[in-house]
């Protein structure tokens, strides 16, 4: 009896010694684990830096491509401010936007950006949507329990 | 009965070539629903680029104006780091905040960023708030359910 | 009776006329409140400029000692593209991120950059965890609840 108060004494010394949510060597971190049956991301981008834009393709196309999130994952992309140039047919993106939009990926591009610079829908892709603002996009995804990211 | 069958092979053909979560030309999106009957946002800036700041600015007074989220949306703004110049009275912002706190908008400023940088709080328009960080902020909004944007 | 209909009457124009979620100088903001028992926040890095790296650490550092989150905040650092600077063993982030790490902060790589760009695990700090993607871990621990924040 008096041994195993000793024992849940040292066990009790252990864990109050042993900080509450330290990285062990024991235990490693190989990331969060995935166990909801679907995902659900929402992208947003206000910068037309080629860098910026070409990082948030390249970074949609990794978390589908997660082996965690691999077919369950939903993502819309919404462009706003000077992100609209993700759009533009000018633009070298097409390829890639395609290819996201075949996984499933919605393309949207904020209204609100178009008429406060008075631009042509023409010349933007005609495969993208509209949304009345990139901002209340925002609000309501996140609401609705979707995850947002601004690479 | 033999049609129906092949009709529902059909159909069942149909289903499993389109994807899931395809934009569709006869289902065109318009931007998600605002369903809920209230929403809450926190925008936060540490940036003291004027693009950065007027843009900021500029993107919570769109998505009070969205059609979707227009006056069921409560909006706070917390500055840290370099976007206390936000608040600076040397600054040109002071019309554009206080048209926000008109429309019900929080402006707080992270204290410890004060602290640390020596601000004297005369410095800044009397008009403000202030949360013990605004990283604390961030993260406690959050976890109330408030959606949370970095312009 | 006139008496208390009137003043009923006072009362509902006063609740009409104020702003729903306006500051009033009567009940000053001081910061939201930390009621929950716990909280989880991961950062996310992207950017290798020095000036965001110092920032990023640096906040979580405030963020930790937040005295509203004090003692109740789970903390993980997650960098990607150009963030995987901050784990450089050439660089100068080592103290700042042991610190961190020494109050429970998770650090972790995305295995797919440190793929993509051929990076050598052994520059890295020995000390750190890797993940399958950045993002795809971003969205798993949106989806737990977690607080994210990118700087």
């Amino acid at each position: 009896m008096k041994k195993i108060i000793a024992s849940l004494i040292v066990l009790a010394a252990v864990l109050l010694i042993k900080p509450a949510f330290a990285q062990t060597t024991d235990t490693i971190f190989t990331g969060a684990k995935a166990t909801l049956s679907s995902y659900r991301a929402l992208y947003y981008l206000d910068d037309a830096d080629p860098k910026k834009i070409k990082g948030t393709l390249r970074n949609i196309d990794n978390a589908l491509e997660d082996e965690r999130l691999k077919g369950k994952l939903q993502v819309e992309l919404v462009a706003f401010s000077d992100g609209v140039a993700v759009y533009d047919k000018s633009g070298p993106y097409e390829a890639a936007l395609l290819a996201l939009q075949k996984k499933g990926v919605i393309l949207a591009q904020c209204s609100n950006t178009v008429r406060e610079r008075h631009i042509d829908k023409a010349t933007l892709y005609s495969f993208i949507s509209y949304v009345p603002s990139g901002n209340g996009e925002i609000i309501i995804r996140q609401a609705e329990g979707w995850a947002t990211i601004h690479p």
